[in-house]
């Protein structure tokens, strides 16, 4: 189809744009979601480093670093913006298009969510609780670590079994969240002092729990992006905690 | 500018697209975003009701209405992809396109948000709390519902004034959660047997002060359209439970 092709209003499929797309715009645009997801899984990682580790400079490396996670969003916000301007797109290039946008935008909460986890472990660095208490929220972490990981694995091989496997394993994470959600309680419970510190720990691991969803939605998009369609079985959905009243045995 | 034009790969202002955009086709979306809108202000309205009355079959509506808001924002996303594929766009309608999408992102979670406090009243309403412990929530989840419905007219109006007034105004609905957190510890500390539903009254002023931050990135996207920069003071972010750990009496 030629650049002048299709001028005829009833022509749907293709954006007939000034010039077609480069083969390496769209490479560019897969290497900043690539660099971005790495920023974003360093942090997160920094982030367990410093809970595991009680160390609130490292947090607070962490709580700074999550401004350059912003800037990649409006880079490739500005990219893809540029790119629909000035090129010709065929169909599944404006879907790849569009899947950056969202990937791009799950990156930036993983990126938020991580930040408060850190501002979570400056709040408790002085706190003098006993390990088994973080042990949870630390299992909790590498867990949504490792579905980080493996779902922006699955972004750059393009790998929708891989995806689909992230996918699957959120209930796990849910699972995890909510066993953590009880524990923290009954600590609570027990003793008020231990109230202030459990509650961030109970907001830490929800952002956990958000974590893994956004690595779920990503799942999605890459899912997306590789066969067309979406995900067709309902999506897993094992966090119970907002629908549960855990009952004091007092 | 001719259809034909700008075939030259140096032209890089304007999408030079099948046909230019209709005037109704950008109404058209402004249609749905206001409809979304309608429907999440109408959920979190109905979730306050639920939460006042102790009313856990409301709630459930709510909860079963977001599936409606979901819909909304795929519809969205599609009439995007098909106007991106065959319109002609200038660059204000293409930042106007955009910034519908960002809202669309925006609406999905504050539904979400409002699903998950009615959650959370469907989860309390057996319980015999004394009256006084929902009061700091009613009144947050006013201030929330009060700054949705603004940022939603003020983006039928594209109203930047009014959206500055909205951006400015989350300061104090932050304010607000700072003292309901402090608020709730105290409860808990008080008396074990309030930690159960005191958590849910805790996430569910999480979840409005969140409600709170997407109605701000509203604001922020209405001045953008209008005025085509970023507000440019440093955003309002009054939410300090995060880094403060609040200590226990006893």
């Amino acid at each position: 189809m030629s650049a002048f092709a299709g001028t005829d209003e009833t022509t749907t499929t293709m954006n007939n744009s000034v010039a077609p797309l480069h083969r390496n715009e769209l490479a560019e645009l897969d290497k900043k979601i690539a660099h971005m997801g790495g920023l974003a899984e360093y942090n997160l990682g920094k982030a367990f480093d410093a809970l595991v580790n009680r160390d609130p400079n490292l947090a607070q490396t962490v709580i700074e670093a999550d401004a350059e996670i912003d800037d990649m969003q409006r880079d490739i916000e500005a990219h893809v913006v540029s790119l629909i301007s000035r090129r010709h797109l065929a169909a599944d290039e404006l879907r790849q298009i569009m899947a950056s946008l969202k990937i791009a935008g799950d990156l930036e909460r993983i990126g938020d969510l991580a930040k408060n986890i850190a501002k979570r472990v400056v709040a408790i660095a002085d706190q003098n609780y006993p390990r088994t208490l973080i042990v949870g929220l630390q299992h909790m972490l590498e867990r949504a670590l490792s579905q980080l990981k493996d779902v922006l694995d699955a972004y750059g091989q393009k790998d929708a079994d891989l995806a689909l496997a992230v996918w699957s394993r959120d209930e796990q994470l849910d699972e995890t969240y909510n066993s953590l959600f009880r524990e923290l309680l009954t600590y609570m419970m027990e003793d008020p002092r231990n109230i202030g510190f459990c509650t961030h720990l109970l907001f830490g691991a929800k952002n956990l729990e958000r974590i893994g969803d956004h690595a779920t939605n990503i799942a999605e998009t890459i899912h997306y992006i590789v066969h067309g369609v979406e995900i067709s079985a309902a999506r897993p959905k094992g966090d119970t905690t907002s629908v549960t009243l855990f009952k004091p045995d007092a």
